[in-house]
């Protein structure tokens, strides 16, 4: 099974082993010319790479988005140096690229892959991450699309180490996905030395076939043993397939070779190292072409499906909104997937899973993995909302912050946000997560109040590109909007207002009708003030804003939230530049919560109507 | 080996069975009391918290600070009602605090463990965390202190799809801690429906014998199988056993027992589970006294060894910095110790391991497992400092979360901050973390500019209570203070000043040398500006800044960050409560970038002293 029918060029075993040599020598030019560079990573896995391009992968460099594509992940994203070597390999890129780009300011060659190059999934370089991408885009094809591509994930040894793997190795060990092989590139030498199991190639097999995996353990430099390898993991069924390759850090240059101190850094003489590997080459390797396959198109059900609507005055849970939101947005869209951290029951997307039981998808307490395989479904055009309680979301932030530079389009939905959740105390209280996702670049951070206004922002989401983050409440909060309200992102609402009004009060959330109720108690003292519900914390309404500014020159922000990086953070930001600034005074949640119920919770915080009261007063005088 | 010398009554299984029913009605009790709260998962444990308090546990609860005390962890924290049962049938708390103190507000007794009770370690609640505490607890017997205790951790089956409990698993199982026991209560039930693994007890045990484990599969209510199963943990060697206790979520209450829908919940009819459980139960368990034990007294081997000096005008990294103050920090002190992430050669904390290697504790690149061996270092009286690259500190966010509620003294290292770092590009720069560190309660949060600084600041964490945060930067800054400088927490200094001046610029680390170089250039173009070094970033010089208002009025605040949650939000936060508000330009990092050189990346910012000047000239004609 050396080739496939629609290969060009079948190269012997000799001619791949010169192309792994070139792209040693590629990779140790690249990192010379850019001064910087994990050359001696790259060279481990020569073999590796170049037994895939001639004999297994099945990829169009001419067409990135066709959906027969294989997807190769490179999990060990330093090894960069090698990817672009074997872009060049396959004629996807110029050698003049590579050499003149690499790490170059503008270039897309960057020190860490990212998809600026068309062949590029997803972001790496934060170790641990590409094999649960890659699990969610094998995911898809399985589950999801019934398409013959495989997915390839070439990994560290290093990062092996990171839960997260195993959260990957777990599921899809459980999903079965043997259109999956992680490549596992043992050589021996992580950043600061050894590696905890070395070259004991078995102690990652044992693991590895505890969660339900296929392994094969060969020598990585073994031109037709990586192969035969390679043909198991394909033909192998029911399994993933790991291939545990012992390789040698540096393979091919003595001077470099399986030696401790050569991480990272581009090799001394780079001159005698060429020389050492055979001289420069300009050898081609033709990739075998996708097999015929089509992306069936996604129509929903229903795309006209009402949105639930809610009675004003109605009690009802922001989250509850979602929920039943979500159930309708499946309805409408296909392409909406929704993935739970065991937890569906309470943030309301298990309504969703009941309608749409073939998109539901249960990730268990995995946070990385949830958003891993959300990011990985995204890959493959699924429009994913991944949703646990806000708090335990600080579990992926990582993978947050590389979904941004893998640019993905990826909703995450926190429910039970804030002190008010009551009884259960602070581990379970998100109170940074608005830091944590404002954070994020280029995200959207939207934290409803009601029940109408959560079915629209649920439903926005979903055309929004870019990290999504909604933001909802345990309790029932009252309806104050009609369903027939509209909530554009970046803007806000109004709710009180008078040409006199001398204090603005600003929330969001569950702080909005704690706003809405010092508001009448502060209008029968004869303070007037406007109240805004900030419900798109970002991006923020900066017009709204500033024309309170204008008329009342005071601001009081009352956030369920640490000082730190939410709602008030955001109000100030609109006025960056220069801009004349309001008096602000900010009630958030200072202190440690402990157990009590919501009112007492938001009392004792001094978040709620009697603390706007009082600030309000005060900053009116002041 | 069913009693101690020192135990004074040994109780029959069938006693010990009474016990486990008073545990369950105490568990009903308290949850009916409160209106909320865990029995069903309270229960499933009881046997097994039954058996391990009568007769394995050693534990003085009049003394909590006993060295010899073995540590009880409830990683399964919403199990809180048996806990508190616990603490109730050993006589450390009453009837009446039980049954009115549970989820009320002020009382110790909230919803998840806190160390608000001194017979708890650490706050649990987020799932997974308490078995990697655990394995830092064990360590630190076994590698550091020589002490007899053991180390319990009373495990859901949830938690263990958590990647964190597989890096504790290695860790664990590298470091052959045979003085930890995981007790793991299968009851087969998560939250939302059955867990992966159901009750397939060897699914669980053939992962975690990977993983170099001793495991034991037993009926979880057969009170001689426990007492069994534990006394093997006890005298096992060489390697930590997991005790695989099958079984039933609700059990002895029919109407609960084994069925879905009753996670989280009283009971509906608490009377009648009472009366099915054979009604209230007043029986005293006598928990083994510890082993005599001594701590030893930490005394550093020169207390006042000199710290590291650097001469003015000297180009100097401050994660170099920081290692070579560490290393003198170490010598200084016994009870510091350090903790890596496979990337001590790059945060410079290697150098600490070189002069210390008893006290360097090398993680690899399991973030999660960093910070929670540092916390469960902590616990047991050292003070340690955890580092790798700032950037992935964003994996160990939940960790840093908990860590705070658990009230730890915890010293967080990041390196690489910034796009400063250059070449590598956006997966390994630290963009978010001042925002992610600033909003954990409690936190302190340094940034400094030079070596002599940051020498000083790495010692001032050491008595600092909380989280506190050193953020680096991997290339050479010039030095700019004098060795014998002192640079308070909480304070700032002034580089420049004049009685006119008109603007402000506010930077730290990297930014604090570009806004000298712009100060330099505005005074030659006749625009006086001050210049605030703002190297304790939380908390914040709230004097200072108000005073640089009070002359200027205008605020240029430049920081390598992006633009949420970071300098100019802190700056911001000192003007809070109706103070007048400074004209305040941020510049920071807006856009993504790619890779470049330091320099080319903080002029794509906008950061550099260019940005800079043109700021501070419109700013100043504003």
């Amino acid at each position: 099974m050396k080739s496939t029918a629609t290969q060009d060029t079948v190269l012997t075993d000799d001619q791949i082993a010169e192309v792994a040599q070139q792209l040693r020598v590629d990779s140790v030019r690249a990192a010379a010319a850019a001064g910087s560079g994990h050359p001696t990573s790259s060279m481990s896995a020569a073999e590796l790479t170049a037994v895939l391009l001639a004999r297994h992968l099945r990829y169009d460099f001419d067409d990135p988005g066709h959906p027969g594509n294989d997807h190769l992940i490179l999990s060990k994203g330093h090894a960069s140096p090698l990817l672009y070597a074997a872009y060049r390999a396959v004629g996807a890129i110029t050698e003049d690229e590579l050499l003149t780009g690499y790490r170059r300011l503008g270039s897309r060659l960057e020190g860490h892959p990212t998809p600026k190059l068309p062949w590029v999934d997803v972001a790496t370089g934060s170790l641990g991450q590409g094999l649960p991408i890659g699990v969610g885009v094998a995911l898809a094809a399985k589950r999801l699309d019934d398409l013959p591509y495989r997915t390839w994930v070439l990994c560290g040894d290093s990062e092996l180490a990171e839960g997260s793997f195993w959260e990957a190795f777990e599921q899809a060990g459980i999903e079965g996905l043997d259109n999956l092989t992680a490549i596992l590139d043992i050589n021996r030498l992580g950043q600061r030395g050894p590696t905890r199991h070395g070259w004991d190639l078995d102690a990652y097999g044992r693991r590895i076939r505890a969660f339900g995996w296929h392994t094969v353990e060969i020598d990585g430099h073994d031109v037709d043993a990586v192969d035969r390898a390679m043909t198991e993991a394909r033909t192998h069924r029911g399994e993933p397939t790991a291939i545990i390759a012992r390789t040698r850090k540096g393979k091919g240059v003595a001077a470099v070779e399986n030696r401790e101190g050569h991480h990272g850094k581009p090799l001394a003489d780079p001159e005698a190292a060429i020389r050492e590997l055979g001289g420069v080459r300009d050898l081609h390797v033709d990739v075998s072409r996708p097999p015929a396959a089509e992306r069936r198109e996604l129509s929903g059900a229903d795309p006209h499906a009402a949105l639930p609507q809610y009675d004003r005055g109605a009690q009802v849970a922001t989250r509850t909104a979602f929920g039943e939101a979500l159930a309708v947005l499946g309805t409408r869209r296909e392409d909406v997937v929704v993935l739970d951290g065991e937890v569906g029951d309470s943030t309301k997307a298990g309504l969703f899973g009941e309608q749409h039981p073939d998109r539901y998808i249960e990730c268990y307490i995995a946070e990385q993995q949830l958003i891993a395989t959300a990011v990985g479904l995204g890959v493959c055009g699924r429009t994913p909302y991944a949703s646990t309680f806000a708090a335990f979301l600080t579990r992926a932030h990582d993978f947050l912050r590389m979904a941004a530079i893998s640019r993905s389009d990826l909703n995450v939905v926190g429910s039970h946000a804030g002190v008010s959740i009551g009884q259960d105390g602070p581990s379970q209280m998100a109170l940074e997560d608005l830091a944590m996702l404002r954070a994020i670049h280029g995200s959207t951070v939207l934290y409803p109040c009601d029940a109408n206004q959560t079915a629209r922002l649920t439903v926005a989401l979903a055309d929004r590109p870019g990290i999504g983050y909604l933001r909802t409440t345990r309790g029932d909060t009252p309806v104050v909007y009609g369903p027939d309200e509209e909530f554009p992102i970046g803007g806000s609402k109004v709710l009180r207002s008078h040409a006199d009004d001398q204090v603005t009060l600003i929330g969001a959330g569950v702080t909005l009708h704690q706003a809405l109720a010092a508001h009448d108690r502060l209008v029968a003292d004869g303070i007037r003030t406007r109240v805004i519900d900030l419900y798109s914390v970002k991006p923020v309404d900066t017009q709204t804003l500033r024309e309170a500014f204008e008329v009342t020159g005071r601001f009081v922000v009352v956030e369920d939230h640490h000082p730190e990086g939410g709602l008030a953070d955001a109000v100030l930001e609109s006025f960056g530049n220069g801009h004349p600034m309001p008096l602000l005074t900010r009630l958030a949640v200072h202190s440690m919560p402990g157990s009590a119920t919501p009112e007492e919770q938001l009392h004792a915080a001094g978040i709620d109507a009697d603390a706007i009261v009082a600030a309000a007063r005060k900053l009116a005088a002041a």
